[in-house]
């Protein structure tokens, strides 16, 4: 046995070198006698461990100090209904840009929150492009504009940060997150879950302008409240701290690949290697997205008889090619090509493909 | 280096052989060639897991059939708020019985979603006793009735299920699950977090009885109701898969060690030998709580002079008794005794023990 190039969209592969590192210290930390999961996460070996992860995620990001870093809980969806508790009173009114399922989702969510405005969607032409901001309707005064940079579903990827004034911009980040750099300063709120390119699931990281934080529109539980979390450090309630120590890692390692804007280079060879090998198949693969918002972390693809659905993961499968199945929203394949998916990988599906094609073709 | 014998109250130690054993497969789990926390919760390995881990937490607990188990996140102190989200309407009211810190966390983080009345409270006597259920002035009609089994930092335990009449009874088991068998029967819904007896944090478990979850008393996201995880088998978004899957392997241990009744036996000799130890010391350690609700999982205890708080803590760490330090509401010291420590630490504490006061006293 040994192990695959896996092409999950989530959660997703973990770069090797953080796993073993994991699998190492496994049952002795740091010195500390234990598992870093049986630790304290107010002790000091946690606390430091914290601290400095928070200081590699802002190296990588360049945050400015008036933002406050969160590491949550309840993934990316739970905060599609904290974001109006805390922007939002009940009666104001939110804008959402909508380009695929998880801003349907982020929608659906917010509503018992906020007034939700659809200030845009491309719901009607199936989610493969992104509506000109020029037609946008935002509304004057909203609480704030959420939009999703990447479409894990659809493969619909923003690569401009929309201009939208004065109100705050919220970016559900998930499946983009870390993989390029990104303008912090642009957004009011990012937020995203880990377990995409920061590793494990059950971690959510929220990046928030201080003066947001001062918005209390809603009685609400402490825990729900991100001001709350801000003045404690993330450490209100015991964290998922072996989630945490694993982003910490991958921060670690982000940075020994030189960095955001060296990862980027390396996601953009990717997926011009996957793109140009579905373009250049004459019709026996193809995407729908239009080209200029084509993700770089997800990409669908259909097959042209839908009949060789079942063989292609068959014999990707017995090729150490992992997870490749569509989701069921729209079918076909997708391959998820985050931070931890090598070139080499990319290579080995491109190669399979064109012999896949060539033997059914 | 070598592993200690970890007191922490939570996170806290984790089972030897369950942590051997997810080392050994965290790069390749199950000839999935992937890491279990690579796989898509959506998968048939994962699924798989997960429903096992179910059936071995009901065979555990014999949790009858209308009862639902569900696998969350937020940790026990977001279901303080969500409990009354999914139970109660804004204006019913919910009884509350307060014996140490964590009820009354409960009662404020309840506050903003429900009237809140606190029925009894050992407030007043510093935390030490159970207020006599004779006294309990419950309210006609509660939506429920809110107790907390054991509470962690001031070491008070119940161990009779108290009689509360029609109103559904809820507990907080956190730091008490799993250490002994439980009458599920009895109770309307038992949370509670999985960092002190079921392994890592970041994952909640929530028992809850099904008419329950009938109750809509209010608008509110899906990821925050009940019902909608009921329905999706707790798949409704990405749970928390490491933590889910360690989680099972922690059952699976438990089922290996006897079940329920025998580790509670174990537990039961574990918290004797301390607390005669602390009782037999001549005043040298002493514990405040009442004799017949001594917690079994947490006991805090203080030296008769603080000054050798210090030193004990030095002293015992050199010695390989980990993370005895108390909660500062508290102070001294506390030793949990969770399902993962093993008689022999209690064995090597007592002898420190012993040892220490001859040197000191």
């Amino acid at each position: 046995m040994s192990r695959a190039f896996n092409f999950s969209a989530g959660p997703a592969a973990v770069p090797d070198a953080v796993l073993r590192e994991a699998q190492a210290e496994l049952l002795e930390w740091h010195g500390e006698r234990a598992s870093v999961m049986e630790l304290s996460h107010r002790g000091a070996a946690f606390e430091a461990m914290a601290a400095e992860s928070e200081q590699d995620l802002r190296d990588l990001l360049a945050i400015p100090d008036n933002y406050r870093v969160l590491f949550l809980q309840g993934g990316a969806t739970q905060h599609f209904a904290q974001i109006p508790m805390n922007l939002a009173a009940q009666d104001q009114t939110a804008d959402y840009i909508v380009t695929g399922a998880w801003g349907q989702k982020a929608v659906a969510e917010a509503a018992p929150y906020v007034r939700v405005h659809t200030a845009a969607s491309s719901e009607a032409g199936g989610f493969r492009s992104i509506p000109p901001r020029t037609q946008w309707q935002l509304t004057d005064g909203a609480a704030y504009v959420h939009y999703t940079p990447n479409e894990t579903i659809h493969g619909v990827e923003f690569f401009e940060i929309p201009d939208v004034g004065d109100a705050p911009l919220v970016a559900d980040v998930s499946s983009m997150f870390l993989s390029r750099p990104l303008d912090v300063s642009r957004f009011g709120l990012l937020y995203g879950g880990a377990q995409k390119n920061v590793g494990a699931s059950g971690l959510v990281i929220v990046i928030v302008r201080d003066d947001l934080l001062a918005r209390q529109p809603r009685p609400m539980a402490k825990i729900l409240n991100y001001r709350a979390h801000a003045e404690q450090h993330s450490l209100l309630n015991t964290p998922p701290t072996f989630a945490w120590y694993l982003a910490g890692r991958v921060f670690k390692w982000l940075k020994a690949q030189g960095g955001l804007a060296a990862i980027e280079e390396i996601n953009r060879q990717k997926a011009a290697l996957l793109y140009s090998a579905i373009d250049s198949s004459g019709g026996f693969y193809s995407n729908p997205v239009q080209r200029d918002c084509r993700s770089r972390m997800n990409v669908p693809f259909t097959l042209h008889d839908s009949s060789l659905d079942a063989p292609f993961l068959a014999e990707s499968s017995a090729a150490g090619l992992l997870a490749l199945k569509g989701h069921k929203m729209v079918g076909g394949m997708r391959a998820s090509l985050y931070n931890a998916m090598p070139l080499d990988g990319v290579r080995a599906l491109v190669a399979f493909m064109h012999d896949f094609a060539r033997r059914h073709g």
